[in-house]
Parts: C-alpha cells; structure tokens; sequence
C-alpha cells in the first residue's frame, strides 16, 4: 500500500504577530502548490488557542517535504517568520497516509 | 474570511483489529465523497502506535460534518466499528481552516 506523508503541527507567534504568521503560511501555501509533492497545506486556527497557528500538511514522500525546506523562496519565508515565532517550532506529529479522500 | 472545519482525531482499536477498522473507515472515505460538503477524509497511522487509526478530516463546516453522522449508511459503519474500538473515541482536535492548499 503506497502512503502518503503527513505533518500536523502548530506554531506558536509571539503576542500580536499571529495575523502575520497567518498571512506569511498563506503565502507557503500558494508556494508549495508549485513544489513537486505537495498536495495539501492547510492553514487553521484553534478558537482557543489566539497566539497559534496550525499547519496540516500532506505530501508524495517525506523526502519531497524535506526537499522543499532546500527551495530559496520557501527559505525566504521561513525567514521572515522566525522573528515572530514564539520560541523553538515543535517538530508535529507525522503520520503515513493510507488512502481516503482528497488525499 | 470563510474558514472550513477541520478535524483530527485518533481511533485505537482492540488489539488485533487495527486493519479491518482502517478498512471501515477507508470505506467511511468513499462513502462520504457523496456526502455534502466533505472535501477531506485521511485516513493515516502512526509507525510508533500500531493499533491505532487517525483521521483528519476537513468540511465546509462542522454542521455538514454533523448532519453526515445521520446518514444511515455513514451509521451503519459506525456500528460496523463500535465493538472492535478500544474504549471511547476522543473527540479529536477541532480547527477552523482559514485556507491553503488543497482545502
């Protein structure tokens, strides 16, 4: 059974940055629909949780994410968000997909 | 800004079951791509936790999602899953998708 990788995680901005955090994810996500393997990047918001912003990825391979990570406009954004992010990013859960819809 | 529902949740079945109830909600999948307003439906698992199942799903909204559990073939593999899930199922993480890829 071929899977699919997938990333759910949460990234916390620093107290009243949170819009621009959205904004610059938003702008990844128009990024990555150009990048080899990615099918999804949701950008979402916990109502109770105002400072974070949560990323729910899905992608061909591990390796095509990775990848993605070398790419100088993906870089550039990474960049202009790590001022606003509130300590380190934590890793995400990853999990192997295995079928269902839209994935 | 129009945000979608998004949920992400875990379902661990009895030992011994974890792949008939990923088959029930593969079929769940399929099922639901006739349903209104589900555009995700991931059906995935964690190498580090085998008898469990994760589902991530995204909707037009929570009421669609809602609306699809009184669906009576959408009933029907819920009870075709009760007896081999170990435990309740958790509630999993409710998100409001402000957009991205793919969503």
């Amino acid at each position: 059974m071929a899977t699919k990788y997938l990333l759910h995680g949460k990234i916390t901005a620093k107290p009243g940055h949170v819009d621009t955090l959205r904004d610059i994810l938003l702008q990844a996500a128009q990024l990555l629909s150009q990048v080899k393997g990615c099918h999804i990047y949701a950008v979402s918001k916990d109502p109770a949780d105002e400072n974070s912003v949560y990323v729910t990825e899905v992608w061909d391979s591990k390796e095509d994410h990775d990848h993605s990570l070398q790419d100088e406009n993906v870089r550039a954004l990474i960049m202009k968000a790590m001022p606003i992010i509130d300590g380190m990013p934590q890793r995400g859960q990853e999990l192997e997909v295995m079928g269902g819809l839209g994935v």
